[in-house]
């Protein structure tokens, strides 16, 4: 079996384009760019929570370093570099060699420099660091952070959370899907698409922003309570009927982005839409109140009650 | 059970001292020294190869943190910020606040802001990334790499490594250790100390630097192989005789320093020793000859066969 040492050099380095010293010594060593703040973010995904065993290694190791980067994306930052740790339980190496393809495949589409890793024996689990960089103008920072939503401003959703909740539940066989619909929710499960691009553009339009990682309603409220504001939300202007629907407000693992915004940027906003090739929704708005309630009318306009409000993974 | 945001915000969250914005957004902030490079690494813990289920929580959270300060000593950069992530396979708070209280007192020690987390439900499994800061002199690095050793340099290691692993034999009833020894190598094998002052200290006196986690002879061989350089040691040199010299030269876990320095920086390294209160011996020279050979003699002037060369985690 090989060492340590050859599985590191064979699968997990290349030269680094951005980096000053990759894999291969105590630490890799990297140049921030002058007048920007480094963002960094860590995830850790377990075999039988996260992922399957037997779930193909190219789509596992795009999908290990794609959650990752959505959450830079969700701070309006550029991804730079990566760190992945890896404990698995045996030195497959045909796995490994997929897993490896689909990671860098990632790290190719969004420019990042895969600058570190470990790896060692243990139960299947994949640890991710990564960072991205915003620039600062003067000494104010251009990050979006969940906190800095305001009073009466609209909330907004990229693309068509759920779809990776229904590719699962078809999986599961507690749904049956059918072409196309099929192949664009096990895409969304399992090749999900970070909003980068999103996420750059609305630097100086969004107040906040935050990743759909857990599901619509779970993820909008710690934006919400970050920001100690409530929020009105309307069913009719969700692009998604019935279970539909159901998947966009509590499917978790999309890795769309919401963002809250003054109304006068509703225009640029559609236009950024149309540029990015990108559905965005406007679908509600913030509102003073206990921090993280959420109320939500149907099309009457009656408050419904919605329970599932996503994934805690020990709740 | 208390949910994993729960779980973050009370184990993991403090307010950071040294960064924009710590735990509990997508992501956190800091502003890098201007001037510095950035180094990092990640070392991923697991329960069963790195400690065990029923080890102490509080040893264990600083220790967690303390392997990971080692890989930041060993490249001559002050450490400043850290992210966990950690998967548990039940929400023990007890075991939790030991385990925080002990992450926290190594993140104190060494000036560390813990800036972000990660929980989740799995088999016990840490990952620690940590980000420290070396200031370049003009375009100049001033990191200490593996990479830099030249001919005919000293071949210096800090402290006594052996330590742990002699700690580690008597607890799975190898070998039976008395008092005094036995405090002391359970300290080193529970709380070890990375060399984060000595690694400061060398920048500039030493050329090349690694830190010993897989045993003195595997990693003085990684930092030779780096170097493209041979090496002559000599036993006689050690101060550690007996079953104390082989768990020196084999031993991993210690988080002691190897490092490599021309000759007329011997005494400034004997005055560091005693200004450091730390033990740094020199045990042999830099040499002509394949990558990563090791020529080692005994009292006599005799080559020795050493076979045992520490710890590899798939060998």
């Amino acid at each position: 079996m090989p060492s340590e040492f050859a599985l590191i050099d064979r699968y997990f380095r290349r030269p680094p384009r951005h980096a000053v010293l990759g894999v291969g010594d105590d630490a890799a060593i990297v140049r921030p760019s002058p007048g920007c703040e480094l963002v960094i973010s860590t995830d850790m995904l377990v075999a039988g929570t996260h992922f399957f065993a037997d779930d193909d290694p190219e789509d596992l190791g795009w999908k290990t370093l794609a959650v990752n980067v959505s959450d830079i994306a969700a701070m309006g930052a550029q991804p730079r570099w990566a760190v992945i740790a890896a404990a698995l339980p045996t030195a497959n190496e045909d796995w490994l060699e997929k897993f490896s393809t689909g990671l860098f495949a990632c790290a190719d589409a969004f420019g990042i420099d895969i600058i570190g890793g470990d790896t060692t024996r243990g139960p299947r689990n994949f640890c991710v660091t990564i960072f991205g960089e915003v620039p600062l103008v003067g000494l104010q920072s251009q990050a979006l952070l969940r906190s800095g939503a305001h009073l009466y401003e609209e909330i907004w959703v990229s693309g068509m959370p759920g779809r990776a909740a229904l590719g699962l539940a078809h999986l599961q066989g507690r749904i049956a899907l059918t072409e196309p619909a099929l192949s664009v929710c096990l895409a969304a499960l399992r090749r999900p698409q970070p909003r980068v691009e999103l996420g750059l553009a609305l630097r100086g339009i969004a107040s906040a922003a935050i990743d759909v990682s857990d599901g619509l309603l779970a993820d909008l409220g710690h934006l919400l309570e970050a920001s100690c504001l409530a929020a009105t939300l309307h069913l009719d202007r969700l692009p998604a009927p019935g279970l539909e629907r159901d998947a966009y407000l509590s499917g978790g693992d999309d890795y769309e982005l919401i963002f809250t915004s003054p109304p006068e940027h509703h225009a640029a906003i559609l236009g950024l839409s149309e540029r990015l090739d990108l559905p965005l929704t406007c679908i509600g708005k913030t509102e003073a109140g206990p921090a993280g309630k959420l109320t939500i009318f149907d099309a009457h306009g009656q408050p419904v009650e919605v329970t599932q409000r996503g994934y805690d993974h020990f709740a």
